[in-house]
């Protein structure tokens, strides 16, 4: 089936404009002099961004509910007693971040709800319900592992675990979420299907002028906790010979792991370690410890298997070479994964009747999705981003692109909402 | 002059008694599981340190006063008017330290100090008096430069600059200071001479069955701060050849400095990167930036020359190769320096006297005596300890070398207080 678009009118402008009035006052919290803004999960901009959602929540007609992990639910139950479609995102940043990374998704999929109350859906009984989502930290740069939110929701990680985690200051998720607001005991509605929009973090769009990104699988990813040891000793009298010098082994590991991704042609890996911690960091004091994060991902998971061959026989090497050792743990780890290629045709049918160029891309990060697709279909939406930046201030997307998202989002999830991905699809 | 040692008699173990009935309650202060102590510069274990130090000096009869940077200083004005012989080191230490870097100094140069005054050493009026010094912030773990104390009072660096530097969490010299005391704007006693003692933080003494070393020159170092700057990117998406990855060029610039060390045969250089911090250090972020510190040693300056050139060229492939930038500014500095030889010869004759087996030594590592021997004649003396161990729990030196290290400082001080080492040596 595919409908043709209506021509575009003053109700597209005024809603265009609504969705950009609450995503500039959503984009002012935390803002950074550089245009980004920062506000790791349960932080105080954080905090502000919950209620900059709750508030708008209430104005537009949901209920609003927090569960046990902090995750925020605006539902609309127009069908009391059915399975909910879940939409959204996550509101919290990485450390001096872009705007856009998660806080799109959300803003996206409220204007999606509010859309359909304003258009009265509610009159036609969809088979499903609708809540719209806030998933707690999914970056995970305050408290590890990332996509915590959904992970708890879908029974990836207990909550008592994700609750008791601690920051590198020893609060814990409970202390902190407590502090902005608190949980609850609730572990969230029951789902039929679910749907994000972000921005793509790669050119690929940009490069090929399209505006809707369908996303037909994740690459996999591997994440490491590495634990380094040597041994603690004075930075000027401590001959070579007798050091076991914790931060030499981390860095040929950093090393190690560029090498690796060299290794494999046309991109093919990427390698990156992004955290890193030396003990005891004193200027005249050889490390007796250094702990780091490894992050692997490929859309080929031969490739992952063969890199990870790679990299502990590159680990004994310097075990030997640098007189330390090193103790890696997997921390978190996902496949190449589809995404249902019904939820990929009905977004394309959207994108279509909506008059806007759409092609099938591929997730390289890690999103919500990627949990809530292990467990009930699941569609993944794309708008460009430009240059691919990602993870830092200047990361853009022009609000056509944004307002052209919500609108397909919007058409997604009324469908969703009628159950059209389960009529036999 | 050669004295004959006068036989061990009852007395001489008394004081040794009173000299590790003293020392052990010190080594209790800060103490950690390990057998080591951490008490880093005006933490509250250093704060206690202080009062440890400030309780002995009043009860042994010496004046205490504490200067503009939190030295703190124990005067014997035996000749009013006349310069001071300052004998000391530092109760600081580094994070989970040894017990004896630092603070066996100044528990020897107090127990030196008493012992002129139970010996009735004012009798005879000698030329100089005494003054026992507890220099502040040797270590420059929490705040940098290290040798701070030192070095505002031999005035290489002014006093205001050392009190505004900041420590990791924001916290000035001088609120830490005022925090465990206070200061006041005394600049300390005019200096006449000055010895210090400490462990060897190497192996030849251990290795050759020696008790004392006479410290001949100090090793030349070079401290540098580097900033390493990348962009701050997703771990996941941004594409290798995208990066600019700060991590990485600050982890090549670490494994550099290792290979500039192997280079140089011999051990002649010795070089380490201790510090190191990550920004944004979060685990799927690519690092904007790094900020380290790079030691170099050696007992040779011209290695030092030819292995800052090496390192210069380096630092440019770096650059390019992980498309980065690093900048690199000198922090603290100092050649290699004789002690005065008079000095060795008279400590020599100290040894010779207590029929100890001495041998000269270089020191690989920074003193306060490297600051007071650049503006009068200085001591250094070492005694052994086992395997070099140092910065680290383990750092062990016997009873019975400690005590002979007291003995011989005594003698030393005695001496410089006669004015021994201006008389024509």
């Amino acid at each position: 089936m595919t409908i043709q678009r209506t021509q575009h009118d003053a109700a597209d402008d005024t809603r265009a404009e609504l969705f950009l009035r609450d995503w500039r006052s959503l984009s002012r919290i935390g803002q950074t002099p550089g245009g980004g803004v920062e506000r790791q999960a349960a932080s105080v901009a954080d905090a502000q961004s919950r209620t900059w959602f709750t508030t708008l929540l209430n104005q537009y007609g949901f209920t609003v509910r927090t569960d046990v992990i902090g995750n925020i639910w605006g539902l609309l139950e127009w069908n009391p007693g059915a399975p909910f479609v879940v939409v959204g995102s996550h509101l919290d940043s990485q450390p001096l971040a872009g705007k856009f990374d998660g806080a799109y998704g959300v803003a996206a999929a409220l204007h999606a709800g509010r859309r359909l109350v304003e258009e009265g859906d509610a009159a036609n009984r969809p088979k499903y319900n609708l809540a719209v989502v806030d998933w707690f930290n999914e970056e995970g740069s305050r408290f590890t592992p990332s996509m915590m939110g959904s992970s708890v929701y879908t029974g990836k990680l207990p909550a008592p675990i994700a609750l008791a985690t601690e920051d590198a200051d020893g609060v814990t998720v409970a202390e902190a979420l407590s502090a902005v607001g608190g949980t609850g005991s609730w572990t969230g509605p029951a789902p039929a299907a679910a749907a994000e929009i972000h921005i793509e973090q790669g050119r690929s769009l940009e490069d090929s002028g399209t505006t809707i990104g369908l996303v037909e699988s994740c690459w996999a990813a591997e994440k490491f906790t590495v634990v380094v040891r040597g041994e603690q000793a004075h930075t000027g009298s401590t001959v070579i010979a007798d050091r076991h010098d914790a931060l030499l082994g981390a860095s040929r590991l950093v090393v190690l792991l560029r090498e690796l991704a060299d290794r494999f042609p046309g991109g093919a890996l990427h390698t990156s370690v992004g955290q890193l911690t030396v003990v005891p960091n004193s200027p005249v004091v050889v490390a007796r410890r250094v702990d780091l994060t490894m992050d692997l991902r490929s859309a080929d998971e031969g490739v992952l298997a063969e890199a990870k061959q790679l990299l502990e026989q590159g680990v004994k090497r310097i075990e030997q070479e640098a007189a330390v050792t090193v103790e890696i743990s997997g921390s978190h780890a996902w496949g190449v994964r589809p995404y249902a290629s019904a939820g990929v045709d009905l977004a394309r049918e959207c994108a279509d009747a909506l008059g806007l160029r759409s092609k099938p891309v591929q997730t390289l990060a890690g999103h919500d999705s990627i949990n809530m697709n292990d467990v009930v279909p699941t569609v993944m939406l794309f708008v460009p981003s430009r240059e691919g930046v990602s993870h830092h201030e200047g990361e853009y997307t022009e609000d056509a692109d944004l307002c052209a998202g919500v609108d397909v989002l919007t058409e997604v999830v009324r469908r969703l909402c009628r159950g059209e991905l389960d009529d036999g699809r």
